[in-house]
């Protein structure tokens, strides 16, 4: 089992009480220390003359860390717990995105201009003239996050009901990064052409749609036939959006390196959505020799259990991983905790570039490779370099819905990955930095920019 | 024609420059009274010693009207137009609704928690127990907005697109009046079974549903099959909540005239979804005698030409509506406008209660029968005893979702209605004030409170 560092998605605020006297909240503080837990605020509630009500963040590093954080306050002497709260828990209560109004409904007035009889005269309007949907409705802002719960997060298929949380952490990210008004479709089907049907009917409301967390290889054909049955733009964050921000990072990881895409060998461990994705953009980007790994080895032309997107990746190289690795320049993981030897890496190129991107725990941890490896990155924000979608996904529907795109193409993706790549200064550039953070606020804008640039280009912009 | 009175749906921004001197403000002002616009807000925006410039809001009766006013203003001497603002189109920009986020993303720990990994913990538990949903998701608050825009206000089939601007509309209203979170479901499509899977297929995200402007005789299966397929509780507003408003200012107005519903006959004039609503809501709460009129006459058994709806209102009695009002107590009209004649209204019993609710245009001007209806009401705001259903679906929501019901039922529609009444008090209750306003802050409440009790009686709560 990997060992992983307290962080805030288990993050606790314990309430206590002990007496007012010196030492008291150190006895705390320590023994929360001692049990390997990440002290944060500290509130002083309420204090009298003989005792004191404190509050204390404290992160842990997984839940039965929390458990045992709050078993070692709870047992000293003199302190009295009063209340536990799981902060993650506490703030998804009742759910973390609203539908609010944008105007007031104060008198009988607005009542009759938002509502009846007002609201009639754009309903005509819209009748008359079909394209003033976008300008006299939310469609032209607004995108559907679709799931149907095949694929949440790295936890499985936990349905529609379950992966709802992260459809609403989508959305909030949508508006708190691009404005992008978003709301969650969660599919009570997993069939490909119910699916489809469901994603078809609800389309008029939406001016794109955000396909997530649906299994693979199902998640391939859903796409596809949306793109070719919708007249707005379809987007498998999974596929693309990963794919997009892996290519931002390794354009910048091979400069620091300085080798080039065409020249180098990229294996690709993981033959999912994700996997998939970043080896048909890599290619159209230049990259020559890529070799995708799946749970059986390396994705060959020999084998006959291959579904019809991983056999347009397979090559005649035939192995397992280690042989894959032998020799690379480049290791992309999207698939599993701890699949990656020290070993392996030691057999790869010089200069070799390692993104170990499974979530939460990645395929290596970058402390044992840190010699070995040039650049590493994960998608963690605790380690350098996180690899997070939220770089892309929020632009690209910007970008989408400014310029009303038809469609996502290849060349809006390979713009994205470009511009968020350039947001790096030369003179910012190095081993452990390849890529802007989440939280630079210029990364949506510039990747917006890019996607229309590339829409016009395409031909498939509308204004 | 009816003459309509200038109203906020036709509202007009005229922004207007002209010579700083006394008489110009007058003369515009005047010219847009003898034209018949409604003068609001008039503002100076900017003043010199020479010129003025100034922006004046005026009502319209119609868009004919507003084009005149502008004319009216354009041919005045010195004075020249700068720019006419629709205020509906204006409002209506982007949309009506915004999806925000309930909490703040500003920085890696609120993303740890809200998102990615923290958010796992949240899916894992709703997995686990599938009841979390509704208290880790917005679910609990959640209600779909349902069309096929066949059936948008009184303007007919628009379809899905036009039919969005209401919807919006319809999610203010939710969120204004009763603090429920709804979002616009229109579909693509028409066909009975194909909405019917839809709704189902996005039920996961909602605690309820609300179906909104779906024509007759369709509404009513896709009701009646929706209420039994899916756990969560399904209203069509256009039935229910119309009969739910209808009933409760009836039973005011037969204070007023001191009528018992049990012994009084009932013409109701429209057999959709409103008029078969209200004809099975009278029905159990008491009406005896309900004769209903369609756009052929009286619904009548010799009839062949009824569908099963109208059928299980069918009665022996035959002929057009001027026999069915002949003595008739109470007309409720949900038609179309004009129908209803003054001689019609002259044959009916001594205090007669005519609620003319067509819209925008009713069944009668009121002024017509003043003399001849002990009480009037209409759909209007502009008249006393607005019958609107903003009195009764926000609060029913409201109530379903705080006791969680597993489905509506008629005891809290009846209910509802009864809570709606006993808010005009006996010292209020007079002819023109039979309901209370929209605008009432008490109604949702008291609706909600009625709404849960009902439920629990009814043993349809869940909580």
């Amino acid at each position: 089992m990997v060992e992983l560092t307290p962080n805030s998605s288990y993050s606790l605020t314990i309430r206590f009480q002990g007496p007012n006297r010196a030492g008291m909240l150190a006895s705390v503080t320590q023994a929360i220390a001692q049990a390997g837990g990440s002290l944060g605020q500290i509130d002083l509630i309420e204090q009298t003359r003989r005792v004191s009500l404190r509050e204390i963040t404290v992160d842990a590093s997984s839940s039965e860390h929390a458990e045992t954080l709050t078993q070692v306050v709870k047992s000293l002497p003199d302190i009295k717990v009063i209340r536990v709260y799981d902060r993650t828990f506490q703030i998804h209560q009742g759910g973390k995105i609203s539908v609010e109004a944008k105007i007031a409904m104060a008198n009988q007035a607005d009542l009759a201009m938002a509502y009846t009889p007002g609201v009639g005269r754009i309903c005509n309007a819209i009748a008359k003239d079909p394209s003033e949907v976008y300008r006299l409705t939310v469609k032209g802002n607004m995108v559907a996050i679709v799931t149907d719960g095949s694929a949440v997060l790295g936890l499985g298929n936990l349905g529609p009901e379950a992966a709802l949380p992260v459809m609403e952490g989508k959305a909030m990210l949508f508006k708190g990064f691009a404005g992008v008004d978003a709301f969650p479709i969660c599919l009570n089907t997993q069939d490909v052409d119910e699916i489809v049907q469901a994603v078809k009917h609800i389309a008029p409301v939406f001016g794109g749609v955000n396909l997530e967390d649906i299994a693979a290889p199902r998640c391939f054909e859903i796409e596809s036939r949306l793109r070719k049955e919708l007249n707005i733009p379809v987007f498998h964050d999974d596929q693309h959006g990963t794919a997009i921000v892996t290519l931002a990072a390794l354009r910048n990881a091979l400069r620091v390196v300085n080798k080039s895409l065409e020249s180098i060998r990229i294996v690709i461990n993981g033959a999912g959505a994700a996997g998939l994705a970043i080896a048909q953009l890599l290619q159209r980007a230049g990259a020559t020799q890529i070799l995708i790994c799946d749970s059986r080895g390396i994705v060959s032309t020999n084998r006959t259990d291959l579904n019809t997107q991983k056999k347009a990746f397979a090559v005649e190289e035939a192995g397992t991983l280690v042989d894959a690795m032998r020799g690379a320049d480049v290791f992309l993981g999207v698939s599993a905790p701890g699949v990656l030897s020290r070993e392996m890496v030691q057999t790869m190129a010089p200069d070799s570039i390692v993104f170990a991107m499974a979530n939460p725990i990645p395929e290596i941890q970058p402390e044992l490779i840190v010699d070995n490896a040039a650049v590493i990155a994960t998608g963690r924000s605790d380690y350098p370099n996180q690899i997070n979608n939220v770089l892309a996904f929020p632009g690209i529907f910007r970008g989408a819905l400014d310029c009303r795109a038809r469609e996502m193409t290849m060349s809006m993706y390979l713009e994205a990955a470009d511009a968020i790549a350039s947001l790096v200064s030369p003179a910012e550039l190095d081993r452990e930095h390849i890529i802007p953070s989440v939280f630079d606020d210029r990364v949506a804008t510039a990747v917006s920019s890019a996607v229309q640039k590339a829409a016009r280009k395409d031909g498939v912009a509308t204004r």
